[in-house]
């Protein structure tokens, strides 16, 4: 059976390819997580476990493809940055955010039990959505990733008191007419005066989202025989709860906005 | 904080359309899964639990994507076809490619322990690449298929043999020697001959490949008080190892080609 | 010097390609031609000699692309069909669309002066924009095509008693307010019984537009000594205002719509 | 008649997006230029006449687009930088490419006459393709345009002694033979030698090809009543055949590169 004359049909496939010189972003967006959160009884509106489990699947995505410098997640969602001078899988579009959301998915699954712990157990299928989009330059990518980050401190900022409102016993309704138009000062008085929360004080990981990066860290190689330590540095991939909005997260990582 | 001072990177967004009016087929395929299936013992050419769980991540698509109208599978890659009318994502590439994807990743690896047993443990994580490609109509689309199970035919009638060869003792390099050039009545007479073999009584799993369907199926949905039935029909999704080169499989089902 | 250092710089080319087995219309449309109509003093709502040379641009077209199937023009704009088996540089859109834009623009300043006469000599430089759409099969082409033609009809219809009305002094907003929202048989009344102008019976070219075509003609070839003459057949580029909603057009031309 | 019926085919117009925040190059290039020049005589192997009509058709572009910053152009390619924060046409490919060709080329007929004599009336049609590129930064943009004039360089090194052998009596392939892999040095000393030419004394828009630009000029706006004079500035579109890979250009030019 000569299979040459059907190969035509090869011809169809158009492979779209992102621009060189350019900072790639993936980003993954969980797709139904209302449903799924509700259905999985996560925790409103922050679930620790279910966030752990978002940024191991970042780490996984970080030490399995190496020119993922760095990756910003918040709520269900992550973003991925890769180099501007990658070649991975020569620049084409649907390769590049077909694996890297498959890869996430499947660690997502893989490392669920390990997260959410044996009265959790997955009742429904996961799924990701992933786009990639081209930042020209280092101050375009900061700029989509400050505003990733500013977006996590709005939600975090209106959802915070939103569900203390509804575990307090105000129907959704009222708990979007008590906190409509409100700014952040309101929120956070509401938040302590009814409610004993000092919205500063919780965790970074809601409030900032997490930075997964690769940290340089210095480790003892071996003990020479006079009893002297030789010193190596080697990569490891860190999760930080880090403001990466302001300019010193940057200062510290230059080789992360390199060309 | 005001988020509008960042928004402006959206417009970095480029979301890529398939053409309207003309079939679209997703295909989704291992990545690195020589090494994968190696690592995880998988019967060689043909692991009939590995073949049993890509069957089941089809179907798993079919129930979950109404737009999806049949698969077709052959070793770790999957074929979908979504109707030329879909209005999926608004056809956007990247969102139907990413989330079909990462769907069917996710059922890999939520189904990998039912169909690959308990000796059998998920030991790394797996990936699948995807694309999509438009096929402005019934012939082409036809002719992709074709495509695909006619190399599932070749590779399948040189695997069989070559591994014969192996499991026997002879070397890779060897093994391609006795193959090299050889036409399918030389394969499959040294089946025949040397392992007593009958290609064409291996199961057709091997050598079609799977198709997934909608199965249209009568069932009796009540009995009436004078003991007749009430009969209705659904769609049932459901795997085949059927000839699809042919005509007979589409003349069977001209929803099908439908536009 | 070596010219090899900079030569990376091609692989920033990203040559999107149009899908296969799809017709190609590739649309030219006047840019500013409001103004620059105004500026060269055409007759309104209609001025045959730039209609006609439109016309004749366009026949330069299809004598220079021979895989170029037939043009369909109104006012300023031109669309040209290309056989879905096209290979036409490659299928390469930028290429496709500039080429013909191109060309076609040539031709309108090159043809000026022979259709627009010595009074009209040309005072700004013209330009067209250009488009490439792809249609996967005929029904959709002739809709397109029905789409251009209907607009034709629907604003010739509005804009020919709106220059009567204009000519005869009313302001145009006095114009836009006795025609606004009327129907065709309005407008045609208005037309006949205060300007005495009969719609139906006003030139074709204006109320269908203008199809380009290559018409098949036999001839004689030469005359053999017994008087009998040798008659051939040849493809001759002609200009019809003919219908091409209807089917009497296609079923004529059988070949215009082949794969 | 109502054309909503038709309209739907609007959804098949797939537009294409130039990425923002990079520059923008437009490149028109001859269509079969080789046979173009030779039927009007075109002096081998630079044609003054010819050089200044391209370089007319620039200025024109120059003066018509705005957001267009400069010109480079050799032989019969002009390439055109647009600024990255332009928005012109949405920065749509298709429009933007069709747009700038469609103009050249009428400008290029349009001026024929008048830069080429009487001597050399048009006898066909000409016509230009073009394609843009995006290059994300300053750095790359250069590069780009070093590209174009190194081969502007490289081509006039070689064309130059090579016409000089033929119109002395050489075949091509004589000509070319005694070329062949020849370094600069041994192709200015055949030049001197056998015709007498110093290569470094040849018209620089020969060996460097024309930059357009737009030049800050001062001038005299008006005359005080106490005789003093007050001066403006005012932008002059300018032809240099300047080098433009070293960095003294851009110095002098910073606003060229600017974001």
């Amino acid at each position: 059976m000569a299979n040459s004359r059907y190969e035509y049909v090869k011809q169809y496939e158009q492979d779209a390819t992102l621009l060189p010189g350019c900072f790639i972003v993936v980003r993954v967006d969980g797709k139904g997580f209302t449903k799924f959160s509700e259905l999985h009884g996560f925790e409103k509106p922050n679930d620790k476990r279910a966030l752990d489990l978002m940024d191991r699947c970042a780490c996984e995505v970080l030490r399995e493809f190496s020119d993922v410098r760095m990756g910003y997640g918040v709520s269900d969602e992550y973003s991925f940055v890769l180099a501007p001078s990658t070649a991975l899988y020569g620049r084409r579009t649907s390769k590049i955010v077909s694996v890297l959301t498959s890869f996430f998915t499947a660690s997502y699954v893989r490392w669920w039990g390990e997260h959410m712990g044996a009265d959790a157990p997955l009742r429904a299928t996961p799924a990701f959505d992933g786009r990639a989009v081209c930042y020209p330059n280092a101050a375009t990518l900061r700029d989509y990733l400050s505003w990733r980050q500013a977006d996590c401190h709005i939600n975090n900022q209106y959802n915070t008191p939103y569900w203390c409102l509804v575990k307090s016993g105000a129907t959704p309704s009222e708990a979007q007419r008590t906190l409509a138009g409100s700014d952040a000062g309101f929120k956070n008085e509401l938040l302590f005066s009814r409610f004993g929360i000092n919205y500063n004080e919780l965790p970074e990981q809601f409030r900032k989202g997490s930075v997964v990066v690769r940290a340089r860290e210095r480790f003892v190689a071996k003990v020479r025989e006079d009893g002297t330590a030789v010193e190596r540095e080697r990569g490891r991939v860190a999760v930080l709860h880090a403001d990466i909005i302001g300019d010193a997260f940057w200062t510290e990582r230059p080789e992360t906005l390199a060309p």
